[in-house]
């Protein structure tokens, strides 16, 4: 049983450790936390171990009435491994206590390329990552980018791929971030970010992504234009090739898919936790091939679709399965459908 | 085992099919639906027993490829009683069908109180249900004002409410609805129907309301001014009473909890099906009584509150069980926290 | 010809600078600013003088090609009367450079009373105004209750008033802030801060206050319960007050008006600057009286309702014409309707 | 004088109304409209003759208190030349009447290509209009794409244009349209119409458009990438082109502008009527060329852009004016920066 600890228990570490907890090689040592509030309660009621980030908020949660099993400096040595979901940013401080106990660890897309010297997504690059001290899995928007181009590139070869991404705004419980009725450049500069992430997984990828922000909570959505080497492309190929595709879901118009709504409220049909959608969702509507160019919409759970990488990258790290291996334990666990 | 038949799969009916399925005393017969979509899907992934609204229907079902056990009229002498979860205002066309096959049946708020004969809230009058033929749940914020007057008056005695009802003004998958960015006066005339439509359960209760329509979609919110008959009424009385009532659940700023956002939040981290929350959710912050008046908030999830009201009014209509012995099953199967 | 120096140039500034501007018997001798922004440019396109914060800020202004007159400290002296519309809070601050000046100031409803000794709305407290150094205007949801409640307790005597505010939660250009899809109770506690700011013009005003924010731009709406003391209070007697009080919009559903948004869209059809509606916007068929009880729905445009109670707080304070007079002036130049 | 009748007085139909009574050679011979609204009022205040629809509506005019002048086909005759503002679709039969009285007539996107004969964008095919009988003047994205294409074709040759379109989803005044959290693909099929409709004026131009509907009021977000002939093109090079298009607006981040709020923002400090925006509004620190595509954000004001358009449409039918005379005389009325 591999021990793991996560550290922070926010929008990703919440669902992490329950991710974690699901797993039949794993064991939940614990998970840390700032404030006293509904989500630490819920994590004592499925009887994780709660420990504070400090002495201070072990007063608050004293205060509150909450039994906590320690502070995060006595977490981290009962695990074999770290799972980081603290705040974006905090990464190179927490690696200075990783290191201080000599403990793997797993940080996430708001961290650094170079904090952990390797960024991850599972179908992409498992084997690098293996038997490694430290591994990045990189952001919603990135993670679900790698797993449709690095596809559509082993199979057709990509001359250029260009994405608009409109980001959700906030997350569901996010209610004083805006905007309220506009559109905003995130940024205004051409390219952003995110090609330049996604090469941090697929060197040299020749990607260019544009970003805005729109006032919604639930789902990214993406607009793909990949132009691809092989003439003899074809929207039947590319939906075949999509069919085979780990971690990505078709959706069609037809059945009801309209817009992202659509996509949440069928994760709430499906009984997933939270509602979460762990797959990249892919429109088979919208899939057309115009001369050599592949267009698509994808849809993209920010709260979710990294969940399953986390998990993968602990048995990368501890080299306990290969890659498939891996990846079929956790999708089986996590319910994933592709 | 009472054979459950539901008619109309939509966002009530999906909630009660599930929470009868989930009773020990009951069975589903089947759910019946007009449009071939992943909602349908589900249904058959969960071995419901799927009939097609008429003929046409059926048709586009065999497109589709589900397979579907017959249509309306095939599904309804397999049941003992029918929840009509049908559109708003097909209640009256609906009740031809249950007449002709002499099935009892249970109405929603869309319909008129004149439909049922009976408005039904189970902890305000849910004897008056028992054995009767027919009989109508009322809508969400209906259901959530009588619990909560009903029990204030129960001890306090109220001599006027008024509430203020800010509606949320499309559910999730109402993709087409707006405002967007506005609030709008639905009705702009006051009162509003909210405080007649607390009278079909609490005949002559002195409650007048307003409502106002705003761009959001998970829950509705009511700001409440109710003054009262006894002057020695004190916040803390009124905590004390809201303790003890029945489907209430208190949550407090305190807890993290600052907007309906919030509520949704917990529910999908309390692992509800579809985040649902059953009760009424009061901030026990808000709570205060300034000379004979008591304020406080509510909010109302809108897809979810009338669930258990249905399972109750079935064994009513059934004449099974007693109240209590009913809502404390209803509860504990739903998992309802008060 | 009074001069006016406005201090601060957002939201408010760049209202009451042009308010001014247009006033017969005023001059604007400059406005101040920190951004070499959109607003800026056009400032200077006006041909107002602009005025830099400070030093720091003049260099930004030389950077971005924009001509300056000089900083804040060679502005005010250049005044008889600053408007001060800087950001909440800086009042205290400010106010020691108006006394270095021995210059009269306009405080705005972001500061303390005590900032100024005394809270303005023109129709309720001018008189007290007149010749005083300082006033404070109240906030866009205190002067639209002052208006209002203050014309109800003149004829009917109001024994309690009751009002819950539904907020918006940004202005349309305050693109980081939401929620986006939620209602926040702001505060939790009960009563919100605004009967307590009544009270700052109407003293003692009996008047409770609950208040929530939703994810929209463009006005706050305002349900208003009142119960008066006037016994013979009706209907039509409260609608006979209304059209006779100053700086009140009636507008009916029958007209087309049923949420906030149709009230600016009228406001652009009038081709008032910027759409501002600087009136209190009551839904005529909204009022109703039960029992005696006064029952209606008003709109609050919150970046324009004070703009004319600046520029009556200014000939207060100079005393240059008495309360009735400087109403008509303001409400001519501003094209006001009631 | 050209004599101009409007037909319909909805969102276009009030905006070229009061855009021709601006111009020195025509004149407004009436508006028609079918509801006794706000809008109505306005017009009569503003000395428009108003026309109602029909018999019936003329009733709802008298029982409002309108005063009206006759009905449509009394308007009609009066007129050299009609502005077809009505609801979409209802162009063929209105044309019926236009033929009836032998008088020219401009239409509007939501009518098909083939009702006109010819659709039109001022730059674009002005000399193609001349004379004609009908014109159809595009839909608001059609325009603001046929603007920018159109010269960067003339300069630098489009080999391929593609455009993801972030819609707003309905109008500042539309309040029961959606969505109100969701991303809509709006249609999920690929190429959307936008496309084609570009081809209407620019034939066989090569464009592919991708469309998603946000909950927006504003204005819509064009993300662009065209690919060009001439290898030597830069980003220098298209600011240039830029600058010396009509009707084009650059607006950076630096100045302020990082969404469509601000563009709207700054419509109404210039005191544009019901801050309209002309210009197609391109961020200039947006404009990228990597390798030989040229990509960049563009807003396009959906209530407005076309108001210059109908403006030219009517000096084109009536052969009054050459294209670059008419263009001047209309962008000088309106205050158009380019």
């Amino acid at each position: 049983m591999i021990k793991v600890a996560v550290n922070g228990f926010s929008v990703i570490g919440r669902r992490i450790a329950d991710a974690v907890a699901a797993q039949p090689d794993m064991k939940l040592v614990g998970v840390s936390k700032v404030k006293a509030d509904y989500k630490a309660a819920r994590a004592i009621e499925k009887g994780y171990n709660l420990f504070s980030l400090d002495d201070k908020a072990a007063k608050s949660f004293a205060d509150a009435g909450m039994k906590i099993t320690g502070t995060v400096r006595e977490m981290i040595p009962q695990a074999d491994i770290v799972l980081d979901a603290s705040p974006e940013d905090s990464g190179p401080e927490n690696k200075k206590l990783y290191e201080e106990f000599g403990k793997k660890a797993v940080f996430q897309g708001g961290e650094e390329d170079s904090t952990a010297g390797l960024s991850f997504v599972a179908q992409c690059n498992f084997e690098k990552a293996q038997g490694r001290q430290y591994v990045r899995v990189v952001s919603c928007n990135s993670t679900a980018l790698c797993r449709v181009l690095h596809s559509l590139d082993e199979t057709f070869g990509v001359s250029k791929a260009r994405v608009v991404i409109a980001r959700r705004a906030a997350d569901p419980d996010e209610v004083t971030k805006g905007p309220i009725d506009s559109v905003v450049l995130d940024p205004v500069s051409i390219p952003s970010h995110h090609g330049p992430d996604v090469n941090t997984v697929l060197p040299n990828f020749p990607v260019i992504s544009m970003a805005i922000k729109v006032p919604t909570t639930h789902m990214h959505l993406h607009s793909l234009i990949v132009s691809v080497k092989d003439k003899s492309v074809s929207t039947q190929k590319v939906i075949e090739k999509f069919e085979k595709t780990p971690r990505l879901m078709f959706v069609t118009s037809k059945a009801g898919f309209k817009s992202t709504s659509h996509i949440i409220d069928m994760a709430r049909d499906l009984g997933r936790p939270r509602n979460d959608v762990y797959e990249s969702v892919v429109w088979k509507d919208s899939v057309k091939v115009i001369d050599d160019e592949v267009y698509f919409f994808m849809a993209v759970h920010q709260e979710a679709i990294v969940t399953p990488e986390n998990i993968d990258a602990i048995r990368a790290l501890m080299r306990t399965h290969e890659r498939s291996e891996s990846m079929a334990i956790t999708d089986r666990t996590l319910g994933i459908r592709s």
